[in-house]
């Protein structure tokens, strides 16, 4: 089958012929790719970022915003039937431990990470397990919803940390409106309750998200704190997520938010430095969000169902991959872009 | 009336007569001071580390962890009567905006801080409102549980915000086995089923610690990390509480915390520096916590009613109160120091 | 001024002249009437349902859903000035006790409960204490948002109830689309995502409520319980709130809930019966819910400024009172009646 | 291998050899039956108060407190080997629903439940899957410990319930103190801090739970309602945990609750009858708790491995089933019988 694969950190990746992969486990299923969701995360993968924090072989191929077809199943799977159009958890978790059954994924000790410790959705098949699979509604095409399962279950998760805090005359600043921002803004106005302001470098952006839910939009510039201090009179924003995360949003972050507020990071690569005596005398909160579990991925999907959350998406064949990395790279992709293979 | 007043920042107390406060407002009510606990906020007091934050004019009396008996009331207090043994909330909150109303007397932005903003205990007599006040029970010295007033409900409210995560089965880390850590380790036992970690530098408390309620003791120093990760089969602590707060302890803190763990910071003076990759591939969560509010106070002094929390103080005259001052700050005191004037 | 008096139980109001109210704790605010809501509980009232649970001695005034002017404050209060317009909170709580301080008024052992143990609003002119009142905004008419002050909290409380539970892919059964009901399913969608239904016998307010955010209506009749169910797949609703309470519509939740489902309680007048065997078995939850808290009107009253929240509401004079109650009886009332004095 | 079956309602089990259990699914694991105890629900089954609700074809082995050692493994298997000490959850789950994945086993549509839907353990060897084993640390006994998991579980899920309201201050009325209740007194004194008020018809129960944890002790007779309000200064308790769960016990507990309390149901058999007026105006709960999931197992044992929570128990031979189940008929059984095989 034809895949793009990582062969050395900083190169662009190689598209190549590779087997197709085989049912080892009766819990294995393979898939066959509708699309796959491009994500910064990639770029950071191709970077080093994640190398000894994981430790994965190279070469190997990069994807983890996947859906697709059932195209095969192990002797074990009950709940699908080759032919059922899915979308894909990005982890596969062992379902026995602990962490597993308190429905956080995330956290299994035996956690296999499809595009990350694994091989990938940028190919035309992938072996995952059952545990990972959601079915999908008649009539959706897998390539449409295929970056819910990354960048949709990391706002969603994101917000619903937020979500009980966000209650009616509160206000929540969303930093970043592109691939995850503009999901997490239209799960916030269906979760929460808090007048929404949204920040970003891109004018098209910040109009999308007004149209998606957003209250205000505060273009990022050198008098972003100024600007969004003087929409909340001054006080501050009682939550903000960060869906950036680098030194500078990490800095102005905690200029502008309010006592008591909470503080959400779902990007990285900054470092976020916060004096003990703020930290304390504000009575802030710093809370760390990955991805998301499979319920939580489960919830996006009724609310898509609903048709109460949208998707900006193009979609790009799988051959343009380094192409549409590049792109990303320079920010100049709205929305999300979906390699179909 | 004897007080201690902070004239200049970095220089001792000047213990002398001033005028007895004066009822003014119909909520008010003087307190014959019976006790008044010394805290390490009380030298960050002196050295100025507050002067910015709060603003507070030169000089005023410090000293805010109070407790003694009713000497006054204003013609609109209901609940007390000249003579009752109380113990005092350190702020006076307002009592009508939402965050009163919510419970979080910290938050009110009406607030006065006995001691911090306005004259404290450090004296023969205090002005607050009847807010503030919690009416201690028959045959308790005022004297006896004065540190409850701050260092106990600081390290109550850190403790209720770790418990709902200290699980059987979970473990958690108490930095700094002083004042607030001998209560913190006494109410952890109590509202929490975590196995304990102490640690301190200091041998004794460590002991006492342990006899508190405390599974582990380490002595904290160049091994601290390693030390601690190995009583965790190397997985990391679910829950620090960090009463300490300086760079040091932060830092190790970051190292020694599990996937998915929780560090709540309650010392300060520190800087806490953390990647965001670290902050959400481990997925943890930093939380300030300060003092605690009014019904928080109530609960722990429910707590001591029934034997079940312990305060290890020691009481000096007031006229002592710049060598105590000093005593603290070599970390000569167990426990909790109390002046009584 | 002119009032409506209750004079005896199971007769009509006495609409005459009494004295004004006079300040007499500084606290005290005196309100001039701009519309009093007319609510199922002054029936209840008038039956005598309430004489035993309250002792209110005859006659009083009624009228519990009041907005209006400030008309006179008291020496202690701070907040508001002569003219404010505003929206009363239906209890005067003494904001000192424990329950207060965790901001639940409704709890308050000293509470007053205007219209119901002291004068309420089908008057010229209430007493009540700064503690009662809410700023509304500028351009909003008193009478067209007084049914909040409990028609609309009491909704509010209960959906804030249910709202954790309502996520994506669950469903709601609101019982009852009148005066509570019309504004519950509104602030569900706001504040949840359950799929709703609505039930009712009138068609004209099941339209309604499907204007309003339900997602399908049931014509309340003896297929009821069939019909629900099988709008659930056979499984039963996750979560009824039922505005009614009669002896048929508890024994009919009762079948409708799912494993695991919570039927929360609003309405009042017959009585739950349950089998132990099935309350464990289904692991179900029933919770009464019970007015609401001042922070809770505040969020409505927030969510009511951003349009989010719309009142549907006739305006009568106070000289109708007793035709208005007559209506109301016979179900001749949609969404709610106010007063206009 | 040597089995007690239920052949008819209302008779005795029948003693009797039948054929071994055999692995027919990879995740099948054979135990070798250590203990079973002897619960209410076992009598409850052989009165066929469970036919209707469960419809499990008779004759089948009862028994769902089991323990034992692992006796031959499915070639999925992958954390348990043969020789391994085991307590096992009751339920059999599928781990893949979304009840599974949000850690509620018992809610798991797919469930097989040993012992009331499929055989059980009082037989020498019962059939279950890797998902309900926990491991049991070195040296434990499993007829030691085969109670906690039923009996054991059942009265912690309660307890978790409970226990974010059982602050200091506050108090819990525990009802019956046989096989659940001396558990439920451990766990509420450990996982919370309300005073706990033990009822019991038995004087000697009443005594062990006094030295269990409990603060009063209070002899179940006509003035049960009236001592237990005294015991509250006639305010009536915050929380009740009923493991009684008769139409005396419903109706008493509806007369004890204070307001804003929690009435949690376990035992079972009566009719829970309250009126919708009291239901509001006092704002209850009732809350239906049933076995307890998988996690909550785990920490119960974590509990027991710290030697914080004891059985007390009895064993009998498994020859003496029928006898035993008269004794528990009887009332005479302290704390709870097990069957050794």
């Amino acid at each position: 089958m034809k895949a793009a694969l990582l062969y050395k950190y900083n190169e662009p990746l190689r598209i190549e012929q590779v087997p197709e992969p085989v049912i080892t486990d009766p819990s294995d299923v393979i898939v066959k790719i509708g699309g796959a969701g491009v994500c910064h995360t990639d770029l950071h993968l191709i970077e080093g970022v994640w190398a000894e924090t994981l430790g994965t072989a190279l070469p190997y191929i990069i994807g983890h915003e996947n859906a697709g077809w059932v195209h095969e199943i192990g002797s074990g799977v009950t709940n699908f039937k080759v032919g059922d159009p899915v979308i894909l958890h990005p982890v596969m978790s062992c379902g026995k431990c602990l962490n597993c059954r308190a429905g956080e994924d995330m956290h299994c000790p035996n956690l296999r990470f499809s595009g990350l410790t694994v091989n990938g959705g940028y190919a035309q098949y992938l072996k995952t397990t059952e545990r990972a699979l959601i079915k999908l509604p008649k009539g959706v095409n897998p390539a449409d919803v295929a970056p819910f399962a990354d960048a949709g279950i990391t706002a969603y998760r994101a917000v619903c940390k937020a979500a009980p805090l966000a209650k009616p005359g509160t206000n929540v600043l969303m930093i970043g409106m592109g691939g995850l921002g503009h999901v997490g803004v239209q799960v916030m106005r269906e979760l929460g309750n808090a007048d929404i302001i949204a920040l970003d470098k891109n004018k098209d952006r910040l109009n999308m998200s007004l149209e998606l839910g957003a209250l205000h939009a505060v273009e990022a510039n050198n008098q972003t704190v100024s600007q969004v201090r003087s929409l909340t009179a001054e006080q501050g924003v009682d939550i903000i997520i960060d869906f950036v995360g680098n030194d500078q949003t990490h800095a102005e972050s905690l200029q502008m938010l309010r006592k008591g507020g909470t503080y959400i990071v779902v990007g990285y690569g900054g470092t976020v430095k916060v004096p003990s005596l703020q930290l304390i005398n504000s009575e802030i909160s710093i809370l760390g969000s990955l991805v998301g579990n499979y319920n939580e991925l489960h919830q996006l999907m009724e609310l898509h169902a609903r048709g109460k959350v949208k998707l900006h998406s193009t979609k790009y064949s799988l051959d343009e991959a380094n192409d549409v990395l590049k792109l990303l790279h320079q920010g100049k992709i709205n929305g999300r872009a979906v390699l179909v293979p």
